[in-house]
């Protein structure tokens, strides 16, 4: 640990809080045009941080809201780092559901509760406030070069409603006001994030995996309206009975995927990676507590972290045929659907199960019905390797911040801008999530630790030399 | 046939009519109480036309719409024939799908179109003007002994509505109004109901047997909320999925219920049945066309009217779960449920089914899911052997008013009333149906052929007569 860092820290603390709270303050609702204002106003408030840190910062327009970019000047033969964040925030609503005004920055129990106080702003920001407090404690700016390592930050104003903006961006062609691509403005070693949770209270993590997912549609068809199943029960295949028995098949009762093919890429986890789960104290009796269930399920053979963090899964997202309403109504239906998905790991390739599943499908289908498959949308999962050095030297970086070294985890969701980085720029991300998992992000009293804001400022502060001693 | 019948039948034609179209302008939806005016006009007009007739009359009122109760005298050592049929009609909406005004009838291409014009009012006055045809060719009235069966007839206003009125009725105790037990003053020996269809144009039909039903509602719970399909894939039963297995093992591939005694009690079809309903021409390839669909489906070994009309069925009726929207949400859904039916035939006994499902559901439900299973109705089938004397007599009396034989069809429906009088008052009863399958009964634009209904009301004028032969 460095003390001239520690000192900066607690010295400015008052000061990171109350810029914080400032940025809170701004509705940056991005998803919600009458909310435009303030949120250009956060983007704009953002840009001028990083400004007054000597950073050369661009506001750059989008089709929707803009992108603060911000970098210090490069560092020859040393490693370039791009920060990623979002400074939108989800709405509020329902807003009589939070106890002190959402957009009014209030500390209770050593939280400060606002819309954006963990997702993204209290999180993305300790990365600015990690960066001053680097440069101060060297004493000098960036462009004399003793930032061992180049910085980039790329925040962005959609990523709470489908980051349009971004992608559109990314898949830019050569720009003539910057003289590159994107591609090349945007290229680094590693991208970090700060957008995710820590594995609980005390147990900083590093997100080292996350799962891919590929999403349909089933549309399954009979007669050609609905009939009375009286009179027509026992003539023709009933679309929701097809429905039923195709779904069914793409499962066995032991959890495993039917879908030939489907585990060929499959990734298997490593014995260090069960050693590492196993050793996270998860209870499986406190889990099926939270969940009100007698027993758990999935995939034989995985322990249920396992299964959640490291294995592919198949769900049911959502059903319907016939009558739903109260009561009885004797219709055999013309048609019955389902939404569901298959969580993927690395190296599936959602394209192969797409293909798989719906031949699979043809084959399955019974007499009498025909079936559409809608893909919604696909994206692979991502691993780092657990022994990376990026992920070492982050590590260590936590360490410092929050006296306690990380653990390493994996998500059973998808963070589709790691994809992006991934697919798009050929760039690996480490996920350094400061937050816990009941901060009710998307929820009412989305709160921060402000404990956990220093610890992540000061895990910030300590990463750039951390990275840079990489080699 | 009887000449004097076929005179006075050709003699009051114009009239037969008339009374019908009167009666089908009252607008008697006995399920909108807007209309309880009309309702009763439509009572009292039967009543009225039973009364001039000669027959001993009652309006009974019940907690609904009324009863129109009428009979002649007893013979002594003759038959009793218990005529059932309903005054009241379907609500006539969507009204502006009618081509004419539903409650203005207006013949086109000789058929009436009227709401209630099949469905049952012009059905069920053929036994009227067929009494009254009766009655003046022997140039007496019943009251002296002419008459060689005893008619009674029971008229109700709820039949679209669920029938309580006659369900209380036939429940009730000792009367002390007419020194008899309501099952004493119908007890007849066979019930006669003309409220279903021909088997096609110039091929009427006696429909002796139906199927019975059991109608299941069945609630599958999960984890306690619900959660995010990402984080919490692979961990948990989904309800949703657990409900596709549930109800895809209650039949196989072969179409085969597999409810453990499901089968036990079934009476199965003879040859005779079997060699009638391969007689009728029925076209699997046109039966397709109709439905739209390219293959016809059911339990394995039987034809498609064997299983339509002789065979148990199970039938998904509606089904829901999870997310319905549009577009994707990746959600792990608490609950999911069914609403399904099984048409049982003759003798399957709908609580014992109830029970062998609940145990069967029982043993297969997954791990960490629980269900509930609702019971919303059941009623057995019902089957009048081929050999009854009755459907003799009643062959006949088609024989004589239609000039072609009748076919024997059975129907996968249940019609409530029928068991009623089965299980209420140990009656069985006659089906004979003078409607088509395109009637458009509860839809617009309902239709009867005006043809159909004298050839009606003359099988009714013989069917006294043939009963009488019967012994």
């Amino acid at each position: 640990m460095n003390d001239g860092i520690t000192d900066y820290l607690s010295q400015n603390k008052q000061r990171f809080e109350a810029d914080l709270f400032e940025w809170l303050r701004m509705a940056s609702i991005g998803t919600d045009s009458a909310y435009d204002d303030q949120t250009r106003q956060a983007a704009v408030w953002l840009a001028e941080k990083f400004k007054n840190l000597g950073l050369e910062t661009d506001l750059i327009e989008t089709c929707g809201q803009p992108l603060v970019y911000a970098q210090t000047p490069p560092v020859a033969g040393g490693k370039t780092v791009l920060v990623y964040g979002h400074y939108d925030v989800q709405p509020p609503d329902p807003v009589e559901l939070w106890t002190t005004p959402p957009f009014e920055p209030t500390v209770r129990n050593g939280n400060v509760y606002a819309r954006g106080a963990t997702d993204d702003k209290g999180q993305m920001i300790t990365h600015l406030f990690g960066l001053e407090a680097y440069l101060a404690d060297r004493g000098v700016d960036g462009s004399d070069g003793s930032l061992p390592v180049q910085v980039k930050y790329l925040i962005e104003g959609e990523e709470e409603s489908g980051g349009a903006g971004l992608d559109a961006f990314l898949k830019g062609e050569y720009d003539k006001d910057i003289g590159m691509t994107v591609a090349e403005k945007l290229d680094a070693d590693i991208v970090v994030i700060s957008d995710c949770s820590q594995y609980a209270p005390g147990k900083p993590a590093i997100t080292y995996g996350l799962k891919g997912i590929i999403y349909f549609e089933l549309f399954v068809y009979g007669p050609n309206r609905d009939l009375h199943s009286g009179a027509f029960g026992g003539t023709v295949n009933n679309p929701a009975n097809a429905l039923a028995q195709m779904l069914t098949q793409i499962k066995d009762d032991q959890g495993r995927i039917q879908v030939p093919g489907f585990y060929d890429d499959v990734v298997e986890l490593t014995e260090e990676e069960r050693g590492q789960f196993g050793g996270l104290g998860f209870s499986d009796d406190d889990f099926k507590t939270q969940l009100g269930v007698e027993d758990l399920f999935g995939e034989a053979g995985f322990t249920t972290l396992e299964r959640r963090w490291g294995r592919p899964t198949f769900d049911i997202n959502g059903m319907w045929s016939g009558y739903q309403g109260e009561g009885a109504k004797t219709v055999l239906p013309a048609e019955a659907g389902a939404k569901f998905s298959f969580r993927l790991v690395p190296a599936q390739d959602p394209n192969k199960v797409h293909e798989a599943l719906e031949k699979m499908l043809a084959e399955i289908c019974p007499a009498g019905i025909r079936f559409e498959l809608k893909n919604h949308h696909g994206a692979p999962g991502f691993v780092l390797p657990l022994g990376s050095p990026f992920m070492a030297a982050a590590s260590r970086a936590i360490e410092s911040g929050f006296g306690t070294a990380p653990v390493f985890v994996r998500s059973g969701g998808s963070i589709p801008v790691v994809n992006q980085f991934k697919h798009m720029l050929g760039i690996d991300t480490l996920l350094l999530g400061w937050g816990q998992d009941d901060d009710n992000l998307h929820s009412p009293d989305e709160k921060f630790s402000l404990a956990d804001f220093h610890k992540g400022i000061h895990s910030s502060a300590c990463l750039w030399g951390e990275i840079a001693k990489m080699d």
